[in-house]
């Protein structure tokens, strides 16, 4: 854990609008009024703005000269998209810990494993302690990895990709045994540091992911249509 | 081409800084007074606060809570990192490009290629001219890969593979044969759409860059040791 320093005024604002996009309650392409917000929250323009910017990077909001702000669109070639470079990323990351694991660094990642796998066959853990119990499970890579470039950009999708999972649990809750299978093969490849077996596993799980993802896409669209009709 | 928008004000002092960082006129670690540049550029506290966060998004600026903004250091490891990962985005650029292109995209590339190897075999074509080729053929992929979140990391790393480039090109002016060699074979290896071969390629075209980076770190750093003795 350690010591952290207390988030910034503008981080701090991201973090509540980011939440908001990532469950869905501000909707994609929605536009977002800085002043309305300033006021709302009784804090600075030059505040939102910041913030506005720091959701930019993390990819849960766009921003348009003179036009302003508004959340990301997702639609499924940003999916896809979206996913193509996550999964390339996870990739690098795993391979690396694959070829420059210590024993203690086995040892950590197993533990975070345990964890998940608690989640995952726990019924009445809720979608967000999934999801921070995998995210938990890529950062324990990080140290071995040492690459603040690849952990920055890894974390940078964090959020829409959260957003994505996210969308697909209001249709469906995903099973646990595939990503049981999978989280036990990768550790096994891993230990074996087999980087063929490594790249296969992650990119097959990241299809069978995204896959979710724009079923869940559909979905939406198809029931929009629906209304409209 | 197309039509641009105006730069925003923060942009615009993002590019003023960013480039004497790149230039290596703002040296590694040196604080970046806030107060100070406002005043000297007549502008306000917060579009300098804007301009820094866009800096640090392009790895060219560090920013601690309370701490206040650094140019971002550039050691051999972070040398190493970062050409690890931007090796590994182009590959899965030119991988896709590999298997999306259709005849038109090719001739774009070519086309680039083309202006690459005039300035490459040309003698008074300057560091700033044969980079901004290089990173015209990067582009000119990115219509058939048409990944935006591809395009947006790889443009936010220019900055930083900048400032490596012309640190190598402080201390020699890089032979232009190998370039020339990597770009044609890589232009082989994509219209045949022989995606094992492109790895291959720009795999060790980047070790080989790295290297040349590694070299001039080494330099300076056995340099500023010198004086200190």
């Amino acid at each position: 854990m350690g010591f952290q320093a207390p988030e910034s005024l503008s981080e701090q604002i991201a973090q509540y609008i980011g939440r908001q996009i990532i469950l869905g309650q501000l909707r994609p392409l929605e536009r977002i009024q800085e002043l309305k917000l300033a006021r709302d929250l009784n804090v600075s323009r030059g505040s939102v703005r910041e913030a506005l910017l720091i959701l930019q990077a993390r990819h849960l909001v766009a921003i348009y000269p003179r036009r302003g702000a508004v959340v990301a669109g997702f639609c499924a070639h940003q999916a896809d998209s979206l996913y193509d470079i996550y999964v390339h990323l996870l990739t690098m990351l795993v391979c690396r810990f694959a070829e420059r694991w210590a024993p203690e660094d086995l040892v950590t990642v197993q533990a975070q494993l345990q964890r998940l796998s608690h989640c995952l066959a726990d019924d009445s853990a809720s979608a967000e302690q999934i999801m921070e119990a995998g995210f938990a499970l890529m950062r324990s890579c990080y140290k071995a990895v040492a690459n603040p470039y690849l952990e920055e950009a890894l974390e940078s999708y964090r959020p829409a990709v959260s957003r994505a999972y996210y969308l697909t649990l209001q249709h469906q809750r995903p099973e646990s045994a595939p990503a049981l299978r999978f989280y036990n093969g990768l550790l096994d490849a891993v230990r074996e540091r087999n980087l063929e077996q490594v790249r296969q596993l992650v990119r097959d799980y990241g299809h069978y992911q995204l896959e979710l993802v724009l079923q869940a896409i559909r979905t939406v669209e198809s029931e929009a249509q629906a209304r409209e009709a």
